[in-house]
C-alpha cells in the first residue's frame, strides 16, 4: 500500500480537487461548480463528492491519508474556523470539523493564498527556499508569505494582503475603501479600467477594435494582446502596472528580505513589458543589500498552485502528526 | 549562585552595556564611547571593558553565563558575522566569534532595531504578544518584525526596514537613493528640514524665534515644543509625518496582520498632533478585519529598548542551550 493525499482548492465559483502521492504527482483530478448559492450543506456535499471522485480513480494498492483545503478567506488555519469567505457566503465555518466527520480523514486548512505560496514553494518556483513572498496579479491582486520555511498567517489569518498595501496616497479608490491600493493600480482590472479611461477619452482604437468596438467588453487580455503588437496605448498602461508593481514588490524586499519573490497570475501574462517596467522600478527603489538577495520570478504552477499547496499540506501532515 | 547576563547595545558613537538578571532586571548599567575611529581591536577591547566594569558590580552570588549582543547593521545572527555596520567602519566582522574568545563566554549577537523590537516583545509594550512590529522614529525611521513569537531576520539579515518603504512614489529623495521612503518623510531629521524650508520661504518664525533665529538649529524638537505651543506652522509639520508614518503602519498592518504595532524613538515624544494623524491615516487604509487586531501603542522602554533585548537574547540562550 503506498499512502496519498487529497488537495481542495475551493473558490466561490468552483472546486478543483485532486488524489496525488505526498510528493506531488497528481493521480487524479476534478473540478467541480461550488454551488455556493445552496447554501453551507451543498458545498461540503460537493466537496464530499470530488473527494470520492477522485479517491475512486485510485488504484487499489493506495491509501488516501489526509486532506488539504484551500478557502477564499480569512481563517484560523489551526483551528480550520473560516472566519469569513464572501465568495461562499460564510461567516465562522468550522470547515476543518465538519470535513473530517463526513470524511473520516485528518483536514489541514488554509487560505486560498497561503496554499498558493506553499504550493509554489514546495514543488515550483520557490523549491528550496526558505523566505518567500509570493503575489498573484489577476482580477485582483493577492499574495501569501513564506517566512522562515512556513506559511505565516498574522494574528487574524490575514497576513500577506500586498494588493492593499499603498502604492499613490493620493490614487483611485479601492474596492476595500482605501486610495491607492497595488490592487486598484496594478490589477488584471485596473488594466482594462485604464484602457476603458482612454476609450472613453478618444484614444485606444486598437485595443477597441479588438473588441469589436464595445469598450465593456476590454479586458487584461484585450491589453496584454495589444502591447504584444506594438500598440503603444496598450504599452502604456501595461507600464504603468508594472511600475506600481514594482513599488510594491520593493516594499516587500526592503520590509521583508526575502530570497525570492514569485509573481503569479492571469495578469502576469502580460509578459516582457510589463515584467521590465516592474523590475526598473525595483531597482530603483529597493534597498542595495536586500535587492541583492531577492530573484523575481514567474509563478510555475499556474492554475495548479492552489490545489497542489493543498496536496503540501496534507503531505506535510503524513510526516508530522501533529499539524492537523 | 544566581545566574545573570549581560547585555550591549553597540552604536556608532556609544556602547551601552547592562548586567542583568534573566528576568530582565537590570543590576548595573555603564555606558562608554565606542572609539570606531580606532578600529575593531579597539572596539572589541572597549565591549571587554564595559562588561568587565558591570561584572565587577555584580554580587558574589551571581554568576555570568551568557551576553547578548545588539550590532548597528545588517548581520548573520547565527554566526553572529556581521555584514556591515557603516557608522562603526566594519565589514564582515565575525563579531560572536571574537567575543566568544575574549570573553569566554556564549555570545548572542542581533542587530539593534530586531534587539530593541525583542527588548519590547520580552519587557515593554508587547508582553505575551506574538506577531509585532517596532518602528523607531529618531534621524532615521527603522524598525524590527517579530512574528509568530521570534525574530524575523530575511535571507540577508535586512529585513524591518520599514523606514525605507516607499510612501509617495514622487516624494523627496531619500538617503538611500529610493524617492519618498517613510525615513524621507517622517523621520526627526525631515520634521526638520520641513521647518527649514518653511523658514527658508519666509514662514516658521515661532521656531525661527525658539533657536535665537538661527534656521541651522531648528530640530525636531524645536518643532515639538512649537507645536505643543499651539504654533499651526509646526502642528502642519507633526500632521504631515504623522499622515507618512500612518501609510506605512497601515502597509504592515494590511502585509502581516500583526497584534501589536510599537512605535519609539525621540521623535515620537512630539505626541498627540503626530500621533493623531497617524491614527487618522491607519483607519482610512488599513484593511477592518486586520484593523481590528492590531493595536498601536508607544514603546516603553525608551533608551533602554535595545539593551534590554540584548538581555533577553541572553537570557534566551540559558533557556535554550542550542541558541547561542
Amino acid at each position: 500500500m503506498r499512502d496519498a493525499v487529497i488537495g481542495v482548492d475551493l473558490g466561490g465559483t468552483k472546486i478543483y480537487t485532486a488524489l496525488a502521492l505526498p510528493a506531488g504527482e497528481l493521480l487524479a483530478e476534478v473540478v467541480a461548480p461550488t454551488g455556493a448559492d445552496g447554501g453551507l450543506e451543498q458545498v461540503l456535499a460537493k466537496i464530499v463528492a470530488t473527494v470520492r471522485d477522485v479517491t475512486s480513480q485510485a488504484g487499489p494498492d493506495l491509501t488516501v491519508r489526509a486532506l488539504g483545503i484551500g478557502a477564499p478567506g480569512p481563517l484560523d488555519a489551526e483551528t480550520g474556523l473560516v472566519y469569513f469567505a464572501p465568495n461562499l457566503g460564510w461567516h465562522n465555518v468550522p470547515l476543518k470539523d465538519l470535513l473530517q466527520k463526513a470524511l473520516g480523514l485528518p483536514v489541514g486548512v488554509d487560505n486560498d493564498a497561503n496554499l498558493a505560496a506553499l504550493g509554489e514553494q514546495v514543488f515550483g518556483a520557490g523549491r528550496g527556499v526558505r523566505s518567500m513572498v509570493y503575489i498573484t496579479v489577476s482580477t485582483g491582486v493577492g499574495g501569501g508569505l513564506i517566512l522562515d520555511g512556513r506559511i505565516y498567517h498574522g494574528a487574524g489569518g490575514g497576513a500577506g494582503e500586498i494588493g492593499h498595501t499603498t502604492i499613490d496616497p493620493g490614487g483611485p479608490v479601492c474596492g476595500c475603501g482605501n486610495r491607492g491600493c497595488l490592487e486598484v493600480l496594478a490589477s488584471g482590472t485596473a488594466m482594462a479600467r485604464r484602457a476603458r479611461e482612454i476609450i472613453a477619452a478618444g484614444g485606444g482604437l486598437n485595443m477597441l477594435g479588438a473588441t469589436g468596438g464595445l469598450p465593456g467588453k476590454v479586458t487584461a487580455k484585450t491589453v496584454a494582446d495589444a502591447a504584444a503588437a506594438g500598440d503603444p496605448e496598450a504599452l502604456a498602461i501595461l507600464a504603468e502596472a508594472g511600475r506600481a508593481l514594482g513599488i510594491g514588490v520593493a516594499n516587500v524586499i526592503n520590509l521583508l528580505n526575502p530570497e525570492l519573490v514569485v509573481l503569479g497570475g492571469g495578469a502576469m501574462k502580460a509578459g516582457p513589458p510589463l515584467w521590465q517596467a516592474m523590475e526598473e522600478e525595483v531597482r530603483r527603489r529597493a534597498l542595495q543589500a536586500s535587492l541583492a538577495r531577492a530573484r523575481l520570478v514567474p509563478a510555475q504552477l499556474g492554475s495548479r498552485a492552489g490545489v497542489l499547496g493543498a496536496v503540501a499540506l496534507a503531505a506535510r501532515a503524513l510526516d508530522n502528526g501533529t499539524l492537523l
